[in-house]
């Protein structure tokens, strides 16, 4: 990536330090990735989406700003991005999954908040995130105690806006949300100078429904006996999905997708026939996070299934294309993200039904609940999710952990033994 | 307490548990509270809330129950106490504040929870908790992730109402907090077979507002050069506020007051002449933890503020009286409530700026910010407030702790240094 420096230095990166993050960053997708054997030539795409993460994306969004467009940084997926994109906003997720960043918020920030929040602000407070300076408006939502308070701070020094999520899902609360997804339009109107036109929203709707449903029938495959594609693979699709430009995005998806076809076709698959297939669940995984996955797979086993916003979260739920008004298609935007089940909810029954529904579909072998250090609602959901996976006597263990490598050892130890569980269980 | 030992046999209790519990809290108190000198005579009213707590006041409640109330348990002074009581229940806060019960919890709940949480389910799980089997119904609410999602659970195995509090406070989100306030009323209707009345909630806001009214007046004692009462003696009055009858509750404040008036005509303080004058701010102290108040108030300075739902949270802002229908009344509730500047909202200026104005009104030389281990949104929060304090040179610590007594000696060294900072800047 040596032929941004400059770009870098414009932006007032911490260069050195900068270099450092992608080299260790690097590293790390070497290991954890790109190590992997027999990999289908159309992840040569996400791989490069990954690469280009701190470079070319960012050169592209910097051009598209010096025309006049506008930046939204956004840390969660229920920020409606087709809003963002009828109004001519290039919307980015901006969540780190980097563990060297994290001290740098710890600096300033409680060290006992999630390592999600942490690693995002520490990219940003150690100047080395390329998309802070072009950033023209956060974003952030109430999804979460730590994150709607860092806000709170974080709104008095840059330009913010904050979505207000409810906590329940009754009428009361649809309307609420229907409200604030009339001002999160506002808001950007406002920011780019550009009316939100039915015409324009209904194209976004579309692009962004194709990448849904592209990124749904990735994840078909997965379902399959022999999947085509590795979870740590698949994973990095959806990583990149959160950062790539949409278009191209769903064109090489596209590309892959057919791929993939043909080598379920010809019987190709990364896993032995008798792999353990396994379910992700919990909390996301986002770029620079591929531990997890690497550690199941390099075990012998298959993570068939993502459900976290990374995954199904990211992908389920179509906007409905019907309706001719800017105010209807809005409202179908406002009850398509209302959809989704995050932990955030109380109650959030639709997840502790729909995690059991996944395992059946994936045909997985076992659960895996993923939860964040800190991070309250998964943490205690989990306790409910393991009591509906275990009345239908699907194993399941709850990691809770942090970025830190250092519990790489401890983490292999407790996917084996569950490994070991299912294989004598077969 | 021993006459209670049928009472707690026939509730089911862990009697021998529940006598070291007993045994352990009554140790506390008499070390961090009856050992102070000079103490108001009418504190004794007090002195007996606490005594009688899981005694005689249950067994109120139990004779009250045959007589056909019905007990309901909250976990938050955001609940409307007014709108249960004018249904013909007995609201009582169920917050625990003592460390032998957290491990009771952390069997099933994560760690990673804050002490108070854990206190209450775990003396609830422990069967050292006289109120769980004779609460008819348990009320919670939104304010943080780690009840949020407690709810979910609890609500699964006892009857349970959660009450959704939203996180801005924008028109839209008073309209939803009416509405939760309305669906609340139906739920404690339903419960007790009594419709709300105007008659009986004009009653019952007067009740409230009595009680508020006298401990505002109790706290504008501690304003004084010299306050008539200690901070650890004002924390059990308004803990007690949580638990005892509130008409007993305001004559014995009544009688307390008058006596502080004429202390304060005497001259007659617990403290030294030039004792440093500290504010408490943040998390709620409830019964069971004087831990924090006793280590500064034991090393020579003088708790004059408690900007807390154990302080000022709880007392101010009155419930307007006027109008004459229910649903005016009832509107009247909502609004106070939703004045309330709980870390919770999402921004939460008020808070910001009414923490300096509390200093300047008390007269304090510093302020302690006391975060419970976990809780994220005043952890977060406590970064604004440090900064508005720095910016009127008002000195102050922020100490993030659970109700481990192993923390003491570290602690006590905390505030011995504050203290030493204040007196020499004096």
């Amino acid at each position: 990536m040596g032929s941004y420096a400059e770009m870098w230095r414009n932006l007032g990166l911490d260069v050195e330090l900068h270099e450092e993050v992608l080299q260790s960053i690097g590293a790390n997708y070497g290991k954890q990735v790109l190590s992997q054997s027999g990999r289908p030539e159309g992840m040569r795409h996400f791989d490069e989406g990954v690469h280009e993460s701190h470079g070319g994306r960012v050169q592209e969004i910097i051009e598209a700003r010096e025309k006049g467009a506008k930046m939204i940084g956004t840390f969660c997926i229920y920020v409606p991005d087709e809003i963002a994109i009828a109004a001519g906003a290039i919307p980015v997720a901006l969540c780190g999954g980097t563990n060297f960043s994290v001290p740098y918020a710890e600096k300033s920030f409680p060290r006992d908040i999630c390592p999600l929040v942490k690693s995002t602000l520490g990219l940003a407070f150690s100047k080395t995130c390329p998309y802070a300076p072009i950033k023209d408006l956060g974003v952030g939502e109430s999804t979460c105690d730590a994150k709607k308070k860092t806000w709170d701070i974080l709104s008095k020094k840059v330009p913010f806006h904050i979505l207000e999520l409810p906590q329940k899902k009754n009428g009361r609360d649809m309307n609420l949300w229907r409200e604030e997804i009339g001002e999160f339009r506002s808001a950007v109107e406002e920011l780019t100078g550009v009316a939100v036109t039915a015409e324009k929203l209904k194209e976004s709707i579309a692009l962004l429904n194709r990448r849904r449903r592209l990124l749904a029938e990735m994840n078909e495959f997965r379902k399959l006996p022999n999947p085509p594609i590795s979870g740590t693979d698949a994973l990095v699709v959806m990583q990149t999905a959160l950062n790539v430009d949409p278009a191209r995005f769903c064109d090489n998806l596209e590309e892959l997708n057919e791929e993939l076809r043909d080598r379920v076709d010809k019987g190709i698959s990364p896993f032995d026939e008798n792999a353990p297939r396994i379910m992700v669940a919990g909390c996301p995984t986002v770029m620079g996070n591929w531990m997890l996955h690497h550690l199941i797979e390099s075990s012998g086993a298959a993570v068939v299934c993502d459900e976290s916003c990374t995954g199904t979260r990211f992908f389920e739920h179509l906007v409905d294309e019907s309706g001719d008004t800017v105010d209807e298609l809005i409202d179908n935007v406002a009850e398509r993200y209302f959809k989704i089940d995050c932990s955030c909810f109380t109650p959030n029954d639709e997840r502790i039904t729909h995690v059991p529904e996944l395992a059946r579909e994936y045909s997985v072998d076992a659960v895996v609940q993923y939860v964040l250090q800190y991070c309250h609602t998964y943490n205690i959901e989990a306790i409910r999710i393991a009591g509906a996976l275990q009345a239908e006597d699907i194993p399941a263990i709850t990691i809770e952990t942090d970025y830190g490598e250092e519990h790489e050892g401890q983490l292999r130890t407790r996917i084996e033994a569950l490994l070991e569980r299912v294989t004598l269980s077969v």
